[in-house]
């Protein structure tokens, strides 16, 4: 079936349950940030593959909407099909578009699958239409009609992760969350997002690649018992009678669809549940600090290996290749369970593209020259990392070492500021990007993410970014996870990008306040032949050289080959 | 009268009107930050005379609500009157109050003067309560009746600022604005905002101390003629004329009241004008650079004089008495026509206390030691500044030394930072903080503030500060005035603050976007005694050095005075 194939089949589906407009977004009912396979709908309709955009047809129309990082793309997929580009922050947008809509019929019938929309969602696109509750129409999921081959819900199982690990007790946290409503006059919260169901229950699946989660919805009640809503194929008897004892009876996932969806117009219930799990307990930190040891360990085997096979003239190395060798070298260590995001291994002119995910027709071989961006991370037992590093393959030039330089510069300030408890990602974006400023750098990505303990590698609620939002305008307090990424991209040439993986700390309590610093969690040289010695303050010269102390005599002992601990010497020697 | 017995008058007027509640804010009709005399109505009333307050009189109770910086003096001030002290942020808020009132009587009537609330006002503390109209009282004036002789409206003349002066001609801002409205589909706006007023009609007046402002309300008008309200005895001939030109009525300053509480319950309607005035023209750059050559010029003999007295043992010299000779220096400048705010001259732990103002019972006298806090500015013909130094009167102490230091760093790097145009105060601030952060020092009042082209000295929309409020998140462009004036204060001990004014300027455009940096506006050296050189860094080193040589370079030809030269060539030598 060709896209018109199924724009048409879905429009006949449309007549026959008198819908007028049917909406089709990038979701799963639990805003997850990688969509499983199953609800990717908006992809099988328009074949337009980006992870953002939101689909919309009608008897006359098809439309897709996404933003200006997809553009290119979205023209290029949507060409030959019967949907149309409207680009978002140019074009009219989707919830004014709906409203001419009404305007011209005020009866219209809006459409969407039941579990394809969310309270937020429905928030931004619907709400402010101010429709009848006749007008939107979710009974029936087309997809599963229409949609031959689509891939299954996965059942696999999920596990407990022992207390020891988690660092507190389900049933505390139950507990705490019970009380937090009774301080707030309620009675219940109904919580849709898989990880803080993971975190609340300390279980852990592996339903979404790199996401360690269950898919699930939990009902946490003031009155027990709780109920959780979830496939019943995926509860071990083990589990059972884990979620037994703390009170937690099982539904079918189906009843938690519909309690959403009874919820859709009501608004986002306030939680305390992602700022609580920002906060990591002396277990998590523990187990963040024993997989970055082994994350380390793994990065700098790599980072030997890919050292000498160059220097050898080996010719074979891609960036898939060496995607492969880092993995299969995490996979070495004894409490890797799998990657936490898709590599991204980006040599040359690839790595000034932010995104960039290396495919068997993108694939380049890396050669003695240039650089190479490898941002990674993996799935431990005991935590989640996330680390980049910039490698320069042979005698890097002097624009590449001064940017690099100047990107090595912002994340060393970010890393190394002292600031009152309470600040936010907003003020804290400026030490990362003030370096680079002054010599007419900037980038678009954000700074910093929140990292979850053996959850999502991206981890709300809050962010380091130079945009107002949200998530820029919560404060830090001590035992929060946050990357410090800045970088550079020289479209057509280069990118640089350096990522550690922060721990907020309490610095001192003086009369001014209290104040917090960061503990680097992330073990792994920067290389240092890009380094512009000249360029650093003594102050930073001495923070690179008192962190390459660290790595050095952490890893050095778990090094067993006799040249990755020559390389590792030489990789932190004192600048 | 004392303050029981203007309750009780207050409370029989209430009455004969049928009024149960009545609300004295802090306010005049235009939102002004100094309100005049004759509208410090809640001042008369209750007693405190705090810059913020609202008094709240029934006919069995008096509150009073102000915040934390006024807890201890209100409650002396109230103590003996029927006042009770409501604090702000910890009791009841004015509104939840007035809530609770209505919940006990539905049917409450609550009344104001016509001239004490403005749209602000009223959407604060008012429109939360859903009042109907006929709950509102705000008829008549029950000040006019009660305050046996309220200082009257001041009734000095307008002005016209020649157009050379002010860059552009009032009738092109009366254009663009009407422009603006056309585009914005609306055919009037009603500006209510002294400076704005005045900015907009290139007029200036003397109706509020240190604020060149006149008091009135303009309506901008689409189809011409737009209507100014002003007392028509502030109006001459030359200004009558004037504004005929531009198709400006005239009409009485009341009317323009009454339209102003007819629109009371409506929001703030949207206005480009306080952003439009913050962008400099050239004229007014070149303006605000003159009066800071004639300030400098002033401050720099003040300084000179002040170490020479204290070198030679003068022991009359006090707080208020360097005042009195450093406005009588500013005063000898050509263009100089009054101080733009009140001076804080704090001497030793008066410098701790951010607001200080000295008078006869505080005043103390200035010995060879300890620091020396002066802030303060002018007004001149051609522009407004604002200064602060911190004058080490002897030998400062190891701490005062190494605080000050912490302070000029701060102030230094926000001077030389480099950044998108479009950057926000709230980023600004950590460039001003970074330094002192790191030593777990900080302050409470915001880093910087806009300064108007002979307005006001605090001017709206942009500021620099680590809250996140409306005037921290709006973009810096080129042309924007805004001050630098981070602190330390020890209290007991000192305080150390230090300020510049700065103009942003376009810096450099490249693949990376437009950056913008600041051009020092203040023209004055910086003490050195209290310099830690080793502090600094090489370019922070240099950044002082650099400004040193200007100040120098720009003043010396302006000094006639032997001595003055030797202290300008010794107080600007590179460290």
């Amino acid at each position: 079936m060709n896209i018109s194939n199924r724009v048409e089949a879905l429009r006949k589906w449309m007549q026959t349950e008198g819908i007028d407009l049917f909406i089709v977004p990038t979701l799963d009912p639990h805003n997850s940030e990688y969509v499983p396979e199953h609800w990717k709908c908006r992809q099988w309709l328009t074949g337009f593959t980006g992870s953002a955009g939101t689909a919309l047809v009608t008897d006359s129309e098809a439309l897709l909407w996404t933003d200006s990082r997809y553009w290119l793309q979205a023209t290029e997929q949507l060409s030959g099909t019967p949907f149309s580009l409207m680009r978002e922050g140019e074009d009219c947008d989707l919830t004014a578009w709906l409203s001419k809509a009404l305007e011209a019929s005020p009866t219209l019938r809006i459409g969407f699958a039941p579990d394809m929309m969310t309270p937020e969602g429905y928030s931004q696109w619907l709400a402010p239409l101010g429709l009848k509750p006749s007008q939107t129409v979710c009974d029936t999921d087309p997809f599963e009609l229409l949609w031959q081959g689509r891939p299954a819900l996965s059942m696999a199982p999920a596990e407990i992760m022992p207390d020891e690990v988690a660092g507190r007790s389900a049933a505390d946290k139950l507990h705490a969350l019970t009380e937090w409503l009774g301080q707030h006059h309620r009675d219940r919260l109904f919580v849709t997002e898989l990880s803080e169901i993971c975190w609340m229950l300390n279980l852990r699946g592996s339903d979404i690649p790199y996401n360690p989660f269950v898919i699930a919805f939990l009902e946490v009640r003031t009155a027990a018992p709780h109920r959780l809503f979830v496939h019943p194929s995926k509860i071990t008897p083990e589990v059972r009678a884990y979620l037994k004892a703390l009170h937690v009876d099982i539904h079918p996932y189906d009843e938690g669809l519909r309690l959403q969806l009874a919820a859709l117009r009501h608004p986002v219930a306030e939680s305390p549940v992602a700022a609580w799990r920002a906060l990591k307990n002396h277990a998590e930190r523990e187990g963040m600090q024993r997989a970055h040891v082994q994350d380390g360990v793994a990065m700098v085997r790599f980072m030997a290996w890919l050292e000498r096979s160059i220097a050898d003239g080996r010719t074979d190395i891609t960036e898939m290749e060496a995607d492969r060798r880092l993995t299969a070298l995490r996979a070495e260590q004894p409490d890797f369970l799998g990657l936490s995001f898709e590599t991204i291994a980006a040599y040359g002119p690839h790595g000034a593209i932010v995104h960039y995910e290396a495919s068997p027709e993108t694939d380049v071989r890396l050669e003695p020259r240039g650089l190479f961006l490898l941002d990674s991370g993996g799935q431990y037992a005991c935590g989640t990392t996330d680390i980049t590093r910039t490698i320069a393959l042979g005698t890097p030039t002097p624009e590449e070492c001064r940017i690099y330089t100047l990107v090595l510069k912002g994340h060393l300030q970010l890393a190394h500021a002292v600031f009152p408890d309470g600040t936010t990602g907003l003020q804290l974006d400026t030490y990362a990007r003030a370096a680079m400023w002054r010599e007419g750098y900037d980038y678009g990505h954000g700074t910093g993410h929140g990292v979850g303990h053996r959850l999502g590698v991206h981890e709300g609620p809050l962010q380091i970014r130079k945009n107002l939002r949200a998530c820029t305008t919560l404060p830090f307090h001590s035992g929060q996870t946050v990357t410090d990424e800045p970088g550079i991209y020289v479209p057509g040439a280069f990118g640089v990008r350096i990522e550690n993986l922060l721990l907020t700390v309490e610095g001192s309590e003086t009369p001014f306040g209290t104040f917090l610093r960061f503990d680097d969690l992330t073990l792994c040289p920067y290389d240092l032949k890009p380094v512009v010695t000249d360029m650093l303050t003594p102050q930073e010269r001495q923070w690179l050289n008192d962190y390459h102390s660290r790595v050095r005599e952490t890893l050095m002992p778990l090094l067993h080959d006799e040249a990755d601990r020559e390389w590792l010497e030489n990789a932190t020697r004192p600048v």
